[in-house]
């Protein structure tokens, strides 16, 4: 058996571990729902089930334990500041308590920032050594790559674009301030501009429709519905204004999305190189390749192996 | 003697040249208009007039040449790909040029990325491995310091922060964008916004003025003037809200704020850090320290001394 760590994904939905080789292959993949007011006893809880079931169809012990989670949070120090989505892990010592739980050296990582690290890996921007990500979820989350590494700031904070202002008197943030991207861009956002436009298209199809996700609103909108079309030609625009000065600030080589929402891709990415067209210096945005990501919900399990491979063990990892 | 650079910082304004030493130490100064209609033969001739009187007045020769400019460029490879203030530069082989007639290597360098090693070298941001330096003249300039060093990006135009959209439906820019900082934060822009603010409040003092700058709208408002108070709140805030979504996604240890404009102050620091409290993530806005530049409009020519004396000399300088 070659060596392989053990990495986790822990979302608001579901909790995923899977077992990874060295070449970022997921040999085995467990699942759970992530327990309601997830205190931290219930994650670890949780996550051990899933690691007890890996290690056993895997029939050996893994390496480490590489986690990411959604957190605001020191990555090389495992300090948690906050999670927006699963507020009662906030301040606890999660990272050792896997730990003792699970018995392997744990690392824990920022979500997108493990998605970030993981698309560098082996996806959409394994050929560049300096990219973007961002990936549109339930939130908009981020994460920079600069000269083949994340970065992370003295806080380990830094990579979190989706809390960059795009309208300064845009709607109310979660983080206390207005018209971040995130409130423009993430599927949360998708469907509530839909519901805003009702009035300005009274006949669109997704009036009276009950559940509405951000996948209908795509779907609608490439049947032709205008008022879908239009919601995302605005997250397109907001997300081309905010890519645009991050080229400007940065001269990356590549900007990567990812998340559910980036199934819009095909409505959102035309206004969306308009506005890097016209809102950044021409080098730069020629230099700027706008890729879709490529390893789709399994970056941030890929991310976390990598992290689990390099800091825990003394050989190489398979990297570009 | 010890062994000295000439630096050099090319302004829309004045060329000034001077003689430094390894503790960054300006020896001697020497200055000139800035040729008008400034072709490249022009500048490189004021340019080497100003070498020889700081030989002269030397009495030794220099080691080298750093010469900042205001130019969109590829500071690595001394590409100039555009100079929004002097555009007859642009794609003239300006660093050989002067290399031929100064006889002596060159290192060209964007006049903000410039200014911030300079305040990173022996200013402000000393004391900082990060850092992110803006500069509020005629336009607005930036430059990132990450671990210790410029970040350039592959083209080398990393860190023009001015062009980075604060308003999307704002002001039009130079660069073809609408509502970049340079727009509400530049002293033109305190001009501009001024004459703006004229109708909604009839009695400022600054109403007939004529020839207004941004020095005389600061100065009418630490008198108390409601309409040059409005001016600095406005430029602070959008300054803030900019700021606040680069420590976001950069985690800096430090924010250094220079340029002429900077000498308001007094007047745009109190909306800026509200901005800043409020948009950015509690962590990183902690850590950020916001300071004033400290080597005024030397910035840029100690920063092309260090260049120089980093790219040509076997030696290290004095860096921390």
């Amino acid at each position: 058996m070659d060596d392989f760590v053990l990495a986790g994904d822990l979302g608001g939905t579901n909790l995923r571990i899977a077992a990874v080789d060295r070449q970022g292959r997921l040999l085995y993949r467990a699942e759970a729902a992530t327990p309601r007011y997830s205190d931290e006893t219930r994650v670890v809880e949780a996550a051990f089930g899933l690691a007890e079931e890996c290690k056993e169809q895997i029939g050996a012990d893994p390496l480490a334990f590489g986690f990411a989670i959604p957190a605001i949070m020191d990555a090389a120090e495992g300090r948690i500041f906050s999670l927006p989505n699963l507020p009662e892990l906030a301040g606890t010592p999660l990272g050792a308590s896997l730990q003792a739980k699970l018995g392997l050296d744990v690392v824990l990582e920022n979500d997108a920032n493990a998605a970030a690290i993981g698309e560098h890996w082996l996806g959409a921007s394994s050929e560049f050594s300096s990219s973007i990500f961002v990936t549109l979820g339930t939130g908009v989350g981020g994460g920079i790559i600069l000269d083949g590494k994340p970065l992370r700031g003295p806080d380990g904070t830094a990579g979190e674009i989706g809390h960059m202002c795009v309208e300064p008197l845009g709607p109310p943030c979660g983080c206390g301030s207005h018209g971040c991207l995130e409130q423009f861009a993430s599927a949360t956002a998708i469907v509530r501009m839909a519901h805003e436009l009702k009035s300005e298209f009274p006949d669109s199809k997704i009036i009276g429709a009950s559940g509405l996700t951000a996948l209908d609103v795509f779907r609608s909108g490439i049947d032709g519905d205008p008022l879908c079309r239009e919601v995302f030609r605005r997250a397109g625009m907001y997300l081309g204004i905010l890519l645009a000065g991050l080229i400007n600030a940065l001269n990356p080589e590549a900007i990567v999305i990812g998340g559910g929402a980036a199934d819009g891709w095909d409505l959102f990415i035309g206004p969306l190189r308009a506005e890097i067209a016209k809102r950044a210096f021409h080098e730069p945005a020629e230099r700027a390749r706008i890729l879709r990501a490529s390893l789709g919900s399994d970056a941030g399990i890929i991310g976390a192996a990598y992290l689990a491979f390099s800091r825990f063990t003394a050989h190489s990892v398979n990297v570009n």
